[in-house]
């Protein structure tokens, strides 16, 4: 297959024109190393990671944009694609390699690659196939960019944060999980429609771990920054767990509802990405519900090294430090719950 | 299969949290009818289609969305990823439905849905399937938003938005082609990108019909204003046609080339429609290169009822004018001959 | 003093340009009526009214801006050093008149004017002449404009709000005053300065008269969704109400100090008024605390018809919504007080 | 005079609500060195400082904001006024002293302090005032920042830049004066505003020194990338050199009569100069007439260190490299005698 030519020097043009039409100016010093550009990394350059990197790209977060994947032609082609909207955007060098050198001074790493699960195949074979394939990533990634914050996508979130975090070697404050940003995301999502309220004036918090298991915390629901339980109690309306519950599960299914109409999803988790690479880079200390290194806290024990979803303020160092939010009794024995099955499967797994 | 609940009302809750929570306020009377809202629909949920509306809503265009397309789970998955991403974005209505009734009241519309060519295909046969399937697209819009911009993005472009403006039967100046718009941010990335300029500070026009025939504009490539010829021509540099007909097919086939590689393109069109329909819906006057009803300019007889790309300054109205760019005799010859053609297409389709 | 050429049609050149450059599309509609645009009025070219015109056209919020004021040279040079900067800005129309013809059809008209205490002067006797002042601006902005928003933001703004309400006859979801905006957003920056958290994730709200006798809502200081009350409670650490006051009063000092300093406040409620007028005129549907027609909420009797802040959700319709917030006993009294002292100086005032 | 407490240490509450609220994470590293942010300095808060100050601001260029100047109470009074907004900004760190210690670290200083000429004063006797201050200026700022960007506002602009270069020792790329790129602007609004097409679509250059003598170069003008010139010349239309002549007076006028009108110019310089620093910063390679350092350009001799306004291509470097724009010969002229009068100006300065 002929490759076309996408240079102006292989067509035996540009060189004239750029001699004739600039002329540099003299006694011009290189820019000093310390005037760096912020450069992010997107490992995986399918559905998901295209949709953060396209997104990233129109919300002009980054000088320098790499894509990183297993498969050269696609890649190449979805490079092209990006750089033809150049007229329409804020320039961004964007740069596309097979090859992790492509990454080198990334200022923040997203992993969006990962194997899908094979018809059959239990859990643990597919987080040992899983881990293989994060060790071709992570140790190369670390290597090229050794002060990058690390944000992992794949799923399933909360060991492969883990897994990352191992293989980088990094302190934990800067491996970080998308974890229920989105699920939380959502679940703004059900309540704002149905209020009629714009979702960003709506809290509500998921946390544990990401997934069938994900914990909702009701206390956490608020409207304008106001407690909605509070209203509740001064009208005499019960609370219903029941009810909380039936929620829970919409947001939980809603993501396989998505699945399972389109085959994937992509837009909502692109943004929810996109904004925490803002958060990260732009050092905005906004609070988010991620995965981190979680020991410790809630009642985590310290030999549960495990990285599960709770609200954090997120800067340019990474996880800065975590909300103190009020949890029920059932709340914290769901994640402690969680905490221990992810620290028995990270056992198996030998890492 | 199982409709996910995605609505609070159907969970049992919701009613309480909001009569709880919000009070009207008294003596409210409606909004009127003329603080109407800004709508935009987009047909065809592909690729192209969900690039453009994923872009438009990033970029805060629309105050409603709606989509149209004829599949109808595939839709409602990619309307609920949108939709999931609320609380990163400004409040936006998000509508989906396999009825046009959706569309109603838009101020504008962009059709992305068409035929695909089947192995053996005539063109003239292709273009028979695409007539019938506008028939049923183009006549319901303009029903539902009589006073509506029409844009078209599905190819071939220069006949299909002839094809729009006969079935809407809309003023010429409200059917517009998105034509050549994207082949000249093409041409302007491949030249900033060599000069290492700013590809916005780049001008560079192809015109005429969307794809192999289109014409590149020699005159028009400028930098910051400044017309790159006149550098060429004061350093003794001479024009060699050759090397710019070399371009010309660099730019038409990076299209293909994106393709090859990645099955599609999306990303590149998504920008390009979404710029388009900020400078139609904001009024703001800009100039780009679309295709519009040429019969009279540059030479092109009054007998010639086509749609071709020219430089057209765009606004609230559609197609505000067009502007008047030096062609060569070369350049007009061209031109002349794409009217012919569409002519001819258009004749045998009996429309 | 000689008028500055500023139009090149009376330098004698540009209708040759105009005409060699742009030639008419054939057969062009005038976009219909109901395809209207934007139109924000701001009357009062001073220092506030000049940082909301700023703010509202770097946020691309307009596409028509215009200025009102009685000063006729100050107001040209303001629109002109706005009109000096539309290569960096999206193209937005911008007029200016000492006559209100040139509010006609606005969607939202901002008040700023007014007039301030000469020393020795009663409070009532300057509401007095605010009311002859507001007379003129209110009637005229009322009859060019009879479907647009209005926003009061000069001071005393609740009583303001009030006459303008009484002197434009509009229903009292359409006449609003800035009010405790800008208060609780000084009292979130004092809270997320000393947290080290983006503001944006701070709630706290400043309810009730603008000024010395603002009620500051304990029980609605939240970070992130999450009250600080209820972390506070989970450590045993003591609610002081002396502590609360102290800050309340910090807020309301605050802005004195600037003035005290500089003269006059202007940017921060340059971003605060803009911030308004997005929630509306976008239909954002967000909760602010605004003045607002308050009478029959939070136990205000009937009889009191005053304008108060109060959380409420805006929106294309103007407050959309009043939100119900818990209020301590003691809250409650001193917004009743409130509604009483304004509405025996609105009695005082005959109107 | 009191200092109203701004910080909520000194009320006795925050310390508890901090500790309760925020737990820090376990093991985390401080952010290496090398993640740095992005420091604007702004030296003078007069009008035209605190306008790019604001417009910096609202156009989310900088992570920290450092404001400088004699006039503390003035000074502290701005700071606050921009911190109370932010809420409805981005999180930017907003810092203010007398002392410049507080722009240490800075990416770009930027200076619009200076003195005012006293009736009678003569240009030199003004100059030589300037020097003294630009040396209390510039030496601190270079010292507190070695590896930045400086970019002068103050006037007369192209002997300041100068000034500035010579007191900093920096290398000329990295030394700039606003130049003529505001004069540009106003040029181009005024062929836009006549054309009725977008100021943004519309290249004009005015090169030179800054202010009566600045030069408008007749065939940089473009609209849409495409020069009027060949238009006018395709009809016949002669050119006419007294026409242009009446152009550029008005160009240059319209500035005094911004100052007649309100008193001084500050909206248009602030977009002008924050657009300057989103070029620079975030590497834009955007093409704009600044003053840079011009001695060997366009037939300046070798001996005339003089800084002049020509168009540039910027980025993180400062001055990359100076377009090839085609002058006649009455321009190049005029620009050689504009570097005459400078350097002889520099001469008698005597540094």
């Amino acid at each position: 297959m002929k490759k076309a030519s996408s240079s102006l020097s292989e067509l035996g043009l540009g060189e004239d024109i750029s001699r004739a039409f600039f002329r540099p100016i003299q006694q011009v010093a290189p820019p000093s190393p310390s005037k760096r550009r912020t450069k992010i990394s997107v490992v995986g350059a399918g559905n998901v990671g295209m949709a953060i990197a396209q997104t990233i790209l129109t919300q002009d977060l980054a000088d320098v944009l790499a894509l990183v994947d297993a498969k050269p032609d696609m890649l190449r082609g979805e490079m092209l694609d990006l750089q033809h909207a150049a007229a329409f955007l804020p320039r961004t060098k964007i740069l596309a390699s097979t090859d992790y050198a492509v990454t080198a001074g990334s200022d923040l790493c997203i992993i969006t690659a990962g194997a899908r699960q094979i018809a059959g195949e239990s859990r643990l074979a597919l987080l040992q196939r899983n881990l293989a394939i994060f060790r071709d990533i992570v140790v190369p990634l670390a290597r090229n960019s050794p002060d990058a914050l690390l944000l992992v996508v794949s799923n399933p979130v909360d060991v492969l944060t883990y897994i990352t975090w191992k293989l980088s070697g990094f302190p934990p404050n800067r491996v970080i999980g998308s974890g229920t940003n989105l699920d939380s995301s959502r679940f703004r999502f059900l309540l704002a429609d149905h209020l009629e309220v714009n979702a960003q004036d709506v809290q509500a918090y998921m946390v544990g771990e990401h997934g069938d298991s994900s914990v909702a915390l009701w206390s956490s629901i608020s409207v304008g920054g106001v407690p909605v339980l509070s209203s509740l109690d001064k009208h005499q309306i019960a609370y219903e767990e029941e009810v909380l519950e039936r929620i829970r599960k919409a947001v939980v299914e809603s993501a396989y509802e998505v699945i399972r109409l389109k085959g994937y999803t992509s837009w909502a988790i692109g943004y929810s990405v996109s904004n925490l690479a803002r958060s990260l880079l732009r050092d905005q200390h906004r609070i988010h519900p991620v995965s981190l290194f979680a020991k410790g806290f809630y009642g985590i024990p310290d030999d549960r090294e495990v990285f599960l979803s709770l609200p954090a303020r997120l800067g340019r160092g990474g996880v800065l430090s975590v909300a103190n939010v009020h949890l029920t009794e059932e709340e914290s024995i769901r994640l402690r719950r969680s905490a221990d099955t992810l620290w028995e499967m990270q056992q198996q797994l030998g890492i």
